[in-house]
Formats: C-alpha cells, sequence, structure tokens
C-alpha cells in the first residue's frame, strides 16, 4: 500500500520531529534470525545528530526499544513494533515559523494539504523520520547477510571524489566525519563545510552506493524492477533531487556500441555500464547508484518569505542543524538499499516452481 | 500492489511482444468522464512504430479496444479493460537468441529468475510494453483536464536543447520526427540519428517533462511522496537510467543561499529550483523532471556473447530496431506522469476533512 | 489493492453482462508449471449457463483464451492475460429496467454510487462476473496439485443433505445437474427446483466445500488469517449471504469441554471442529466451511418497485435466469478457495529462514 | 497490503500479549477532526479485561498513548502512532505450555509455520491484539458521526435474545455484564455463564451488530463489496467462526418471492432482508450482521494433548481467562464496524466525478 515502504516485506512508521517518538512497525519480516542489536544501534549511531563539528548539534541518543516480534532473540515473524523517544527538542527555536513558511520547506505545502501541521522542527517532514528506516534497514541487512552494502559520499558542492569506486577502500568511510572513503577528497570536503558552515550557510552533495553479492533474479518487471523500487525509495529521502544508477546519465550520452555489456563466458558482463541490473531484475555484477541532495534549506540568515495571510515577513534559521546533509544520509541509504533489496529478495521466492 | 502502477487509480497489465496481444485494467477510473477516444488513439499513434524513418519499422495499427468500463461514451466507475493486438511480429527474427543472451538485454535475467522466457521480440521485457502505459495515461489525462503535461527530447548523445523550457514552445515538439521543439537542435538530432542509424548503430539521450496548472496538496509523504512515485514510473521505463527534478544533479552543487526557493506574496515562488513540489508535495510551480535514456541495446553488429550453456558465440541484432528510442519514449513519459498525478490527486480527495 | 483477489498471486478483473467480453490479469504465478488448458475449460463448463433444465437457458460458449504469461505450453512468471468474449447478449430483455430499479439487485446502488450503470443484464453487478474467477481458480488449481477442494450443495430451500461430509463420494458431485453427492438428497432437490421455476420463482441455496491435504502453515495472522480471505471470497460472490467454517454458527452454542479440539500424538486433532484452522492457520486437518446464497434477485413475477424519478412502477423479470443459482455455484466457490490458498502457500514461503 | 486492516484508512499492528506493549500505526486518517480522547478510552474501557465476574480477571489500565499524528488535539493526517503498555503479565502461568501445545489453541500452527512462537500467554496468537483494534475503530467512529453502530450480544450457548433488533432499545445494552439490552435474556446470560465459570469451563455466543445512517454508495465491487470486508474483519477475531448479514443462513431457505426486498417511493425497503447492502454497496438502510463466536479454548480442566516431541501430555489451563469472551467482543465487533465503514466511506469520495 502506498505509504508504506515495501511490498512483501513492509514498513509502516510514525513521528513528528518534537512529538514524543518516532517508530515503527516491520510487517512479514520472517521468523528465525538472530537479531544483533548492536549492529542496529551502530547504524543509528552513524546517522544520528551532534555527533560531529559539521552536522547538527542536536542531541539524541537515538536509542531504540523493540516491543514485539522479537523472542528470545530472534525474530518470531509477526509483526515488529519498534520506537524511538525524542528527547532533545528545543521547540521555542519554532515559535517563529508558527505561520510563516520558510522557503523550500514543506510547511506551505502541508498547511496547504492538510489545513493543520505539527509545525515545531517541521513535524512529519522533517528528516529525522530517516531515523525509522535505519532501523528497518538495519534489520534488512542481517538478513541479507551475504550481501555487502557501502555508500559512501562521492561529492560536496563542486568537491567531486574523481576516483572509480572499484579504486577505493570502503573499509575507511567510517574514518572521517565526511565519509567520503577517498582521504585527499574527504580533506576538502571538510574544509569546505566549516566554511559554509561559518557563513550559516548550506551546501548540497552526492552519495555513491555499491551493492556487491546480489544473487541473480532480485526484482519484479514491470512496475517493481529492482531500479525502479531503489529510485522510489532514495526520491522519498528529504533533499534528494535525483538517482541515477549504472551509466545513468552519462549512458544518455553514449552510444549502443560504447554502451553494451557483453556477457563473458561465465555470464559475468565486461563493463557493467548495466549497473547490475538488467530488464529490471539483479544479474549478479555490482549494483551501483548515485544520488543527488540539494542544500539543506534551514540556512542561518534573514530570507525573503510570507505567512499564511499572505503578508511578507523575513525568516530566519534558528535551532540546530545540518551545514551539509550527505555525510548522515549516508546510512539511510544504505539502509533503504537494504530493505528494497530483502523485499525484492523474499518475493522472488514465490516465482518460480523450480524452487518449490 | 507491486507489479501495478498506482495506488488508488490502478493499472495491471499484460502482454508479450510477439504474443497474441497487449492489454490491461484500469481500476478505479471515477464514474462520469465522457471519453474521448480519439484522443486516446492519439496518443498511442505518437508512440506506435514504422511513423519515421528514425524509428523501428515495425507496422503495428496500435488501435485500442475497450473492453469494459466505459458505457455510451462515459467511464461507469468499474474497471476498464482493454486490449491492443499485435498484428506484425516476424518472430523469425528471434530464433537465433532463443538460447543466446543479447548484451544489456534481459534474456539473461529473465531466464535466470523464472527457468523460462517468451525470448521472441524480447517477450514480456520488450518495451513494447509501454502501449498499455500511454493507454492508461491518456484516459487519465483526460481526468486532469486542467493539467497541462508537455514532454520533450532536450537530447541525443552529445547535443543538447540549451534553451530553458520557458523559452520552448511546446506546440512545436511534435512538428518534427524527433520531438524537439527547438527547431535548429530538432535538426542536429535527426541529422545524427540518421548517421548513428547507417552505422547500425543507437545512441541514447534524454527526456526532459514540463507540468503546469498542478493544484496544491498532490503527494503523499512519507512514502509516496510526488517525485518518488515520479522517479518509480520512470525509472520502470526500458532503458531508464535516471531521474532528477527541479535542480536535480545541478542542486546538488548549490549553496543554500543560491538555491533556496523564496515565496512571494502571493504563495509562488522565485526561483523555483524545488521544481514544483516541497515536502514530496506540489505547490502549485510548474513541475519539470528530467530522465535519462542509455542507447537501445540491440544494434546491427555483431556483438560477443554467451549461450545458456556458457558456450562464447556471436550475436547479432536481426529484425526492426529503433536507433534511438527518446522520440517513441515522450508520450510514454508524458502518460506516466499523467496516471502517477491523476493517481495522487484522487488520493488527496481523502485527506482533509475540510474538504468533506 | 482492493478490488483485487489475492495479496501477492493477484487476480485483477473487468466485464460487463452484455459487453464484449469478460477478463482478467492474474499476476505473480509462478513460472515453470505445464498449463492443463482442458481443465480449465472443464471447470468453466462445469460454471457455465444453459446446461441443465434447471439453470438459466442463456447460452455461451464460455471459452477462455490466454493472451500472455504462457509460452510453449507452461506458465512465465509473466502477468496472465485472459479473455472470454460475450456472445449471446439479449439486451432489449433489459429495455425496461433502464431506468427502474429491481428489487434486491444493484441497480439502485449503482446509480447512487456511480450515477451511471450499464443496466444491460446488470452490468457489472451481474454473476456472469464470476467467470473471471473460475479460470484463475481453475490455474491456481493447478499450482496446488496434492491439495483436494471439493465443494457441493448441501441444501435448497428447506432440504438438507444431512449426511456428514465425511460419509459422502464427492465423485459423485457431477453426476446430477444440482451437485448434490448424495442421489436420495439431490433428487428432492432438482424436483423442488423444477417446481419453483414452473412457479416463475426462485429459491437458496447453501454450498459446503471440504479441502483436503492442506500443509500446515498457511495464513498470515493477524489480517489475513486463512479463514478471514476466504469468508472475503465467498462474500464477495453474488447472492452470497453468509459463510461459516469448522462448528460454525453451531459452535457458538457449544461449551469449551465439548468443542475443544484435542490433539493426538501424530498432531492430527481428534474432532476437527477447528475446521483446519487455528489461529489463523492451516493445522493440516480438513478445511470445510459453509457458504449461505439467498434467492435469486429475478423472478418472473410482478414486483412493486421505483424507477429514479421515484414513481412507482411495477417490474416483471424477463430474460433467462436461474431459478437456483447454487449448482453454478459449487465450482465458483472451489475457484476462490483454490486462489486463496494459492495466493497465502505462496506467502508462507518467505516467513520462516528455516526454509531459506 | 495484506497484514493491514483496511484499503486506503489503514491500521498496521504490533504486540504480544506478554510483550512490552501493544501499539499501531493508522495511516491516511484525514486531517482537521477534533479528537475526543474521552471517547477512545470509553471504548477501551469497555473492552478491557477484570470489568467484572464474568471476565478474566487480568488487570490492566489499557490506556492509550498517541505518539504522533494529532496536534494541538487535531488530527494532522500524518500517520497516527498508538501504544498500549502490558502492565499484568503472569509469564509463571503459561511456562507449562511452552513446549506443549494446548487444544484449539494457536500453539502447534504458529511452531510450525514460524520455528518459534512467543508462547507466553498466547503471545501474537492471544485476542489482547483486539485492544488495537478498538483504538482505530473508536477513531474511525468519531470521522462518521452520523452514522450509529450498536452491536450486542445475541446469544449465550442455548440461550437466545429472540427479540428482533428493531424491538431493542441499545441504551440499555450497557447496563448489564453481558451487553444484551433485553434485561429478561440478559438476566439468563449471566447465570448460565457464571455456572459455566464455576465448572471451570467456558462457552460460546454470538453477537449481532446493527449500522444506522449509512450513506448510500458505500463498498467496492467486485472484490471488496462492503460484506466482504466486514466478513474478513470479523473473522480475523479470534474465535469467530461465522459470519452472515441480512438473512444470513435463513436467507438460503427463502424463495425469491419471500425474499426480495421490494422500493418504495422514496427508495427505502420494505423488507431489508437485504441487511441495507446490495451488490455490494450499502442502500442506506440498516446493515445488520451476526457473528458468531466459539467458546474461549482456555478451559480449566485437564485436557489431553502433545508436546512438540509427540509425547502425549496433559494439559490444564493456568491464569486468568475468560469463561465467555462475546461481551468484551462487543466493543471489539463496532471497532472493527467502524473501521471497515470508515476506509470505504473514503474510498468512496473519490469514485464519482460529480462529486468533484
Amino acid at each position: 500500500m502506498f505509504n508504506t515502504l515495501g511490498n512483501l516485506l513492509s514498513l509502516t512508521t510514525f513521528g513528528e520531529s518534537h512529538g514524543a517518538a518516532y517508530g515503527g512497525i516491520i510487517n512479514n519480516f520472517p521468523a528465525g534470525l538472530k537479531v544483533d542489536f548492536e549492529k542496529i544501534q551502530y547504524e543509528l549511531d552513524r546517522r544520528k545528530p551532534g555527533q560531529s563539528a559539521i552536522v547538527t548539534q542536536r542531541k539524541e541518543s537515538d536509542t531504540v526499544q523493540f516491543l514485539s516480534g522479537i523472542f528470545e532473540g530472534k525474530t518470531t515473524g509477526t509483526p515488529i513494533g519498534f520506537m524511538i523517544e525524542n528527547e532533545n527538542q528545543k521547540s521555542k527555536d519554532y515559535d517563529h515559523i508558527a505561520n510563516s513558511y520558510r522557503p523550500s520547506h514543506a510547511d506551505f505545502t502541508y498547511d496547504q494539504k492538510f489545513g493543520i501541521r505539527d509545525y515545531r522542527g517541521g513535524g512529519k517532514s522533517s528528516a529525522r523520520e530517516t531515523i525509522n528506516w535505519v532501523v528497518a534497514g538495519a534489520l534488512a541487512k542481517q538478513l541479507l547477510s551475504d550481501i555487502e552494502i557501502n555508500a559512501y559520499v562521492s561529492s560536496v558542492g563542486e568537491i567531486f571524489c574523481v576516483k572509480p569506486y572499484q579504486d577505493l577502500d570502503f573499509s575507511k568511510t567510517e574514518s572521517n566525519e565526511v565519509r567520503c572513503p577517498d582521504a585527499e577528497t574527504a580533506e576538502k570536503m571538510i574544509s569546505k563545510i566549516k566554511e559554509i558552515k561559518k557563513e550559516g550557510n548550506t551546501i548540497g552533495g552526492t552519495i555513491t552506493c555499491v551493492i556487491k553479492n546480489v544473487p541473480v533474479g532480485i526484482g519484479e518487471p514491470v512496475f517493481s524492477k529492482l531500479q525502479a523500487e531503489l529510485a522510489k525509495a532514495m526520491l522519498n529521502i528529504n533533499a534528494c533531487k535525483g538517482f541515477e544508477y549504472g551509466s545513468g546519465f552519462c549512458g544518455a550520452k553514449m552510444t549502443g556500441s560504447e554502451h553494451n555489456d557483453e556477457f563473458n563466458t561465465d555470464f559475468s558482463t565486461k563493463s557493467n555500464l548495466s549497473g547490475g541490473i538488467q530488464g529490471g531484475i539483479s544479474n549478479g555484477m555490482d549494483i551501483y547508484f548515485r544520488v543527488a541532495f540539494k542544500p539543506v534549506a534551514t540556512i542561518l540568515r534573514p530570507q525573503n518569505s510570507v505567512d499564511k495571510d499572505g503578508n511578507a515577513v523575513t525568516v530566519e534559521g534558528k535551532g540546530r542543524h545540518d551545514p551539509c546533509v550527505v555525510p548522515r544520509a549516508v546510512p539511510v541509504v544504505e539502509s533503504l538499499a537494504a530493505f528494497v533489496l530483502a523485499d525484492l529478495f523474499l518475493i522472488n521466492k514465490t516465482r518460480n516452481t523450480n524452487q518449490f
């Protein structure tokens, strides 16, 4: 159903930025998996605010509580309910926008659509919602234990990590605040972000994600092709403006003779410009895609705007905000990729009588 | 459900390239719309093969028959079943690939996933499936009569239409074979495609789509944001490798002060780098997005490949194929956009008690 | 999605009684099943009109054409589109009700809901829709080859088949027009129906269905329990007024000590008053349920009614109608049971990591 | 999606009987409703254990906390997350069945399906899950403020309330422990239950539900007819064995001339044997249906059973259990009816362009 992530394995969530808690329910997670709770908390810690100088300073422990669906450390197959309480809301920071619309935020559209909005911290439109996706994705990752999902920051503003991913050492991604595994580029990125932060400004970036060891056959043409489900998941992330996989927008510039991905006799392909997916189904090669994020909308400068009655106002960002969201979005991208894959992986168990 | 397009208004389809017919069922189309059948056939004619020198020469009338759900010219609210018969299959053209895997096609993945595939014409993986989407989208367009959806070819290979869309006259889009409203660029594109075709090669391109007069409030955060539903639909199109909306990948290079989309006192926004969507919901400004297509995989040259038993083979394209698919994909992009919008437009009627 | 039968394996249908055709699309049927087309046509023949003196005399060949999803006799895993053309519509028989509302029919409610209805033959509300369910159920039966599904007429009016199902020989069900395997009761039922028919009247009845060899574990608590999915399917059949399984309404009169279904050491149960389902999941014992059908609403006598403008009118049934619908509903009940089971059977393949 | 209640308005739940908490997420509840929290708690109090001598003595406050989706007392249109903590688990009462299968419970089937179960209190299979449905239904009731939904106990064992519902005063339903509005019958029922309880036994019963003031047009043929959605919801209730609406199983004994529901000139119908639904759509007349419940499976007597290794064992109920569940099921039936109606009511806003 819409407003749920996933088709068979599914995630339904709730939560507002300054509400009591976030949480969700994971339905149809298979029974019998021994859950590694530390790994889940680790992913949450990667995402959480207040962890470095280049992200928001909101302090939350982001501790997840599992309320059902796990018994004596194993999944039972019944719905997994979880919750993360909000601890460090500073709602006063948002009083000024109770009746005004911040540029490039969802204030105006929520008011128009619903006639009411919890304005504090952006309410439902806050990116804090992604905390729920990390819990679900962390569990999904454990189901797909052979699959390796590695995302990293591939650009910040006009600073690009130019090395192809095959030349990167993903074990280095967590070694710096900006989550770029190329140390040299990471340094430039961090400088830039600090500079931007001092100016009270924000900056955009991109994340590249590489998925290895995906079994062949995952994806459901015609309307749930693997790349389409990934695209939908990513374009649901706050601030995401674009998605491309394999050769992406570059492929649009190429000819067939340049682009075609010839088979070797072991069924691997030569160039993998396909990006590991053909006809909407994984072919066993690395899946790689790139996601674009616009700069965070809240900047600490006055901006021209309007209030709900149509009067011109000035809006200035208060509170604690990220100068650049992409480092924190890395575990979010991985989590969504894991969940999408797990869902289609499970569905794939039902598609061929030869497996019965 | 997965393998359906849409959430409330939904399209389920069937058909293989060399099977008896394509067709589909549109569920939950509201009752009472007077159907303009000519407009539907017009959209199908825009998409169909054999219409110009720069597309495939397969001859199909692509005439749609409606089998239910329309009575005395009006929709009844009951399921609309439709069918388009295949007339001009040349299955012999595909005998050679019954057991071989064509590069960058879905032959290998379908065989792996299903253990069986209708190889003729690519079977289910053929882009002829999009004919169904055009029927559904054409009906959806009629439901959204105030909304204007215009797509056009914005690049072919390295030839770009550099004018911003605001400077283009969409009434010119149909005036040339490549569907680029800028006559000068169109000429270059057509030359290029003809050159490519002579070489027995293919070339990629991009399509830009602009949607005007969208009412505010369309889109369902958190998992069915308007941009995400559009992205999923587009990434399901054969050969699509990427999607971006508003500032897209360029936005990732910008700062917040450059990118933020300030409000005017009439609630319109200044730059519309948002692309008409904020917080996943339409804000009344033009929605614009760009879709990337890799070159068509079938080229009329020998390529190295493998057969199902792992033996090296040579595969050479036979049959009738497009040198460049983007002109024919223009009505497909518009149709999908129309259907996604119509679905979310209908859902939006249920989201606010003020409207009851 | 709603208006679809099934959750993973799904059926979407179209068709109106006097429209061009009925048909449907079966999504996510697994690949690799060798289809027995004769068995499918056999089930359709069991359901079709005009086959005996005690059912409607409308003559249709009810021949199904498969348009996709089956290649060289095997399912491909891609959507299976099928169609059955209407041949013998006598629309003139319905002119008189274009503007009037027949008692106990859907004329009034369709007009109110949709503002428009195809009145001919009842349009979408006609039970001819069930022809689609028989096609889908017949295919589902072939997927569940070990499972035996046998339905039979257990009552017509006040004539009951009093033997418990365990004492019946299901191979006798097809040996008489009323599909009651107890010859003596069948004779009384047939007499009654012929008497009713002569009077231009109709009569209700019930169908009992017994399903043997169901593997343990089928059903998805909490909202898709096996009995609930069966109940929903059955209550969607035209004229169905009730559903009970296992001890049913009788169980409501019993005490726990009388009703409890003790286990034997081989995990079978003693009484099976449970009806083969516990906690919403099959337990391996026979599943048995009973479905109630009201008398067909069209009777060949004048009835008081109203037209769309609120004027009192007299309505008299014309055309060809069943005096008793339950014999023809027997294959419909079996088909729905098969489809529901197949859907939950497939889902069950994803619910336990021990099976992976 | 399966394992969710509802199609557009949807409820997803979690919780095990002796786990930390129950809870759920209501998706797509429209924005702008002023929530009456007292009414919700009132419905929960009607359902909760420990409230009278004829129900279980487990003590829970059953207080619901809303965690999102409601702001300044009004629904925001965003997901409504809620939670009810478990306070009074006595898990020791269940140690003895950790490895044994209680008759007529879900112990065996859960073990078979999932390979693991939280056995304490029946885990997910406990009827305590219905607490979640009451929260959701109570909110749904507030959305449908004109509609009156009244359920009552119509039989306990062989004691029947013989008065037709039209002769009952529903305001009396809450005036006695057994929730039967006919005082005389109520007295007999209470006596019977007390007697049964003393014997350590349990007894079944039925509930009748009457819904007034339903607008015309609610229900979605062909697969989501109103009666089918109600049937599915009810058959998901623990211990439910049957559902009938309108004339129900009695209608199966009637002839068409007896059963047909003639129209008056104001479009009301004379007999309403239809039960307020025709062609799967509400017709404005009272909707009435009856639900059958088998006796609660846990009885305080030794029963023969088996353990997971196939050894014969004796199982004796410990803990606190209901001798008769139907009084507590009354608010559950009303809640489910409310939710199903609200869902279809919202969907109906999208089905007819005349309303746009």
